[in-house]
């Protein structure tokens, strides 16, 4: 896929503008997947983006002496209006985000790109916005999947995207206290980094990680795999600076307060909205001195979701956690179980090779952070509910192999979109009791409509995150493309998303609301909720510049 | 004391109007508290409370359309405005509130009491409230000790305390997502019987047990005595059920959400003046099957609070866990140890009789609660933890009697304030790197104002609550009363809240803001928060009628 690199626009290795990560790390579909593809009947035809010259941008609105006026806060330089920089400003990376690039309509993109250096740069430039009502776009890493960077209802106004990248420094950190004070647009991995040097970690990854920025994870309450060791990101977060249109407001004072509400739990998850988080003071842990990871193979979906419940009531949820259904496991995008169980087990197995998913049962995954004795104790113990349970331990190559692909989906997604095949995910959560209904309803909506469509759609889904009181559903479907894939992917979504409100659940668990779960956030907050959020906007947003339409109709 | 109970205007179990509990649970002052008392030269002479025949109510001031309206939502039985009703319903229970009512001043009485039995009656009684203008005081265990029942900024209107002790059922509970539906007007006592049937248990134990409700455990973001085992309270909500002037509100579809903020959070230390809650869906637990308290001294208190800070970022937190300082130590209410070292420590101790708080030393109590292996491991990693840092563990007396005795303070104040001796509380939390600064200021604070008003102050902390990133600091203070109690406690208040906010804490950890502690909610959350504090109150309640002052100016 090199080749056509430079038509593409990129040679380095910057993400490329259509998709994930860069052009050098994108494999070819495996073999295995294409087999898998032609057996389950879906059609691939070569479908390459087009190049990043034939990308069709609408004329930039953004008046020049607002432009000036820019340039004047952030420096020259930093304010950009070339075409690629709004390019690689248009929208996130959703499916259908993709789809959209990939065909060359950019018609969303920002007017501008501004590079604020700091927290005042962007209380000037959001000052300034309000003034001449710019619409402002705060922009982290990029990654929305949810449409959180295409506000909407503001079509005369010029927009502009607040890239924030460039606070990207690492603050004091508090070693007592274990905190530390994180720039919004620090990537996952430079704040690792950062930390590391200190011999602390956040131990926030979720899977967009390498690109998604500290901002974004505290404006979308993002989950990371190791969810079950470190937590939510809204559960890392003590402390919050925001730079909003209304001034500029710190909040968090101690570890836990009874001074009303909690107003950091309003920011979290404001997605833009209410103001631009520029600062996040965060929980940190030192730097786990053992990862284990292990594969398990369980009877079936239903008995695995039950060991995952007696995991979370009995306190021992492993740090990583993710329990394949029977189909994410027959397709093996979860790693495919190997044949040779581990030498510690094989005197228990004695039903067959085993562990291979055609074999029928779910593939299971646990992961254990921390010192070495605290990792082999939770290890054990975890084992000892899952073999009481049926769970058959699958070879130390299952953990292994889940760990280095663990970023790799979003890139498989692109090799399967030059395929011409869509590849979407969708998630929510439930309490125990609910979820069945929520499983159940959910993968009917999505078989039903996109099958209904003739569009033969796989229907995969993991739990990934583990809670006392429930658990989160991951959906992932891979499907033809059809002659409108955009517009029946949109039926297919609203089908789920009338599916979830039914069972219970939550409209989205850890990828937040944007423009894509908007109408259902009426049925989740109900109309005193909106009524809220709209209240807190005018309060701090005003003149309604910051990311038009998001949480707020 | 039995004698007076009849001129104090109860004889039975119900709580006295003037204090805590009923009059039969309370016993004399112990004899070694009256001779330290006496040795720290706090003078001290009988001063009862007047009979209830003496307290002096305004005229109650509600128009008769306005009750007949009430009595047809509630029932006529259920609109009280007799004097007992009125007083019983007349502030909460801070001393200062204690020491107006004992000396007859029930000056801010509500005009009646009105008792809804469930939410829709609550919701009707809020429209009819707002249509006339009738200020609402939501009243759940009244035990509010920063003035959480004492609105203010609307003299002209009437007032009614709407009291949920009817709501008190135990409605689904969902045993798969371990979850309880609990009407806000359970007490603690109640609530715990009812979840006992199901071998359930809420594992919230705050001070107020005895009496406070669950809406106000919710309302107020309290704190129990086993947080380190069960969490806050805010950790144990999953859902809510709230009646607001602008109609109903159902919140928490989910474990954890990605949809927006979470607005649980605003209800959460709404302190009734958002809404009225009227039932909160709650974590459950098993009930455990082992409880264990053992007794420990410290070296010092900073060595003892190094100690809590390891165990915090182990992830070995006790279920419940109190260090007391040095004077409380010595002061001996957070029960005294005793002189004989555990017969399996005994071996390890030579340094003479040991325990007793005058050798030096700092008492602490850690608790333990679950299944039974589970209790012995965790206690003994904490003891590894605490021998290695110079704990020495305390006979097995020393947690057996803080147990029993972990709801008598209130009672203990009762007897002290009937020998004219004032007592009282107050509570702040900060990072652990901000805790040494914190204690110094407020004791400083809290020595120096009183010490200057010639009342020979003994001011006693401990740490009962433990994060990673910090814990509580809770501070009681014992003093002769002077002239003018009520005043001097006042300057303290403000010299030691002042102290608070310089040092970074939080103006309040589980005590709420009420009208004590609303001069600091401005450095606590901003402006921009009090703004938004403002938005919330304007949409959930526009005619400003719940609890107006608390919260919002």
């Amino acid at each position: 896929m090199t080749s056509t690199d430079e038509a593409r626009g990129t040679t380095s290795t910057e993400p490329v503008w259509w998709g994930w990560g860069p052009a050098v790390a994108h494999d070819p579909l495996p073999e295995s997947v294409r087999l898998l593809l032609a057996r389950l009947g879906i059609p691939s035809r070569p479908t390459p983006p087009v190049g990043l010259a034939e990308v069709r941008l609408p004329p930039a609105r953004l008046p020049a002496a607002a432009r000036d006026a820019l340039a004047a806060i952030v420096g020259d330089r930093h304010v950009r209006g070339d075409d690629e920089s709004r390019v690689r400003h248009c929208r996130g990376r959703s499916t259908t985000d993709l789809l959209r690039l990939r065909a060359g309509d950019a018609s969303a993109a920002p007017d501008a790109v501004v590079l604020p250096a700091d927290h005042d740069e962007v209380l000037a430039v959001l000052r300034l916005a309000t003034r001449e009502r710019v619409v402002v776009v705060p922009f982290g890493g990029g990654t929305s999947v949810v449409g959180g960077l295409a506000p909407t209802g503001q079509p005369g106004r010029p927009v502009i995207a607040l890239d924030l990248a460039r606070l990207d420094g690492l603050g004091r950190v508090d070693r007592e206290s274990g905190t530390a004070e994180l720039g919004a647009g620090l990537r996952g991995p430079r704040a690792e980094a950062l930390l590391a040097e200190h011999g602390l970690t956040l131990g926030h990854v979720p899977q967009s990680w390498e690109y998604a920025s500290i901002g974004g994870f505290a404006a979308t309450r993002s989950s990371g795999q190791a969810s079950g060791g470190y937590g939510r990101f809204d559960d890392l977060v003590v402390g919050l600076r925001v730079a909003t249109p209304a001034g500029s407001w710190d909040l968090g004072r101690a570890p836990a307060s009874a001074a009303g509400p909690d107003l950091r739990q309003l920011m979290l998850g404001s997605e833009g909205a209410f103001g631009v988080i520029t600062q996040v003071v965060c929980r940190v842990r030192p730097l786990p001195a053992r990862r284990l990871h292990e594969g398990w193979s369980v009877p079936d979906f239903v008995t695995g979701t039950r060991l995952l419940r007696t995991l979370a009531a009995r306190d021992l949820r492993p740090t990583v956690c993710r329990l394949s259904d029977e189909t994410e496991t027959i397709a093996g995008l979860a790693r495919p179980p190997r044949r040779r169980p581990a030498a510690r087990d094989r005197a228990a197995q004695d039903d067959g090779p085993g562990g291979d998913a055609t074999t029928g049962g779910c593939h299971l995954i646990t992961g254990y952070e921390g010192p070495g004795p605290a990792v082999a104790r939770r290890a054990n113990e975890v084992a000892e509910v899952l073999l009481a349970g049926g769970a058959r331990r699958l070879d130390a190559d299952a953990g292994a192999d889940w760990e280095q692909g663990r970023f790799r989906a979003p890139y498989l997604r692109d090799s399967l979109l030059d395929l011409g095949i869509f590849a979407e995910t969708l998630e929510t959560a439930g309490f125990w009791s609910a979820l069945p209904a929520l499983y159940a309803g959910v993968r009917g909506a999505l078989v039903d409509t996109l099958g209904a469509a003739g569009l033969s759609p796989v229907v995969m889904c993991h739990i990934s995150h583990l809670y006392e009181t429930g658990a989160s559903l991951y959906f992932t479907v891979v499907c033809g493309q059809g002659a409108d894939p955009i517009g029946s992917w949109r039926a297919a979504k609203v089908a789920a998303g009338d599916a979830i409100v039914a069972a219970g659940g939550t409209i989205t668990h850890h990828h937040a609301v944007g423009t894509e779960h908007r109408p259902w956030l009426g049925a989740e907050v109900g109309p005193l909720g909106e009524d809220v959020l709209r209240a807190v906007k005018r309060t701090l947003d005003p003149a309604g510049i910051l990311n038009p339409g998001i949480l707020v109709a």
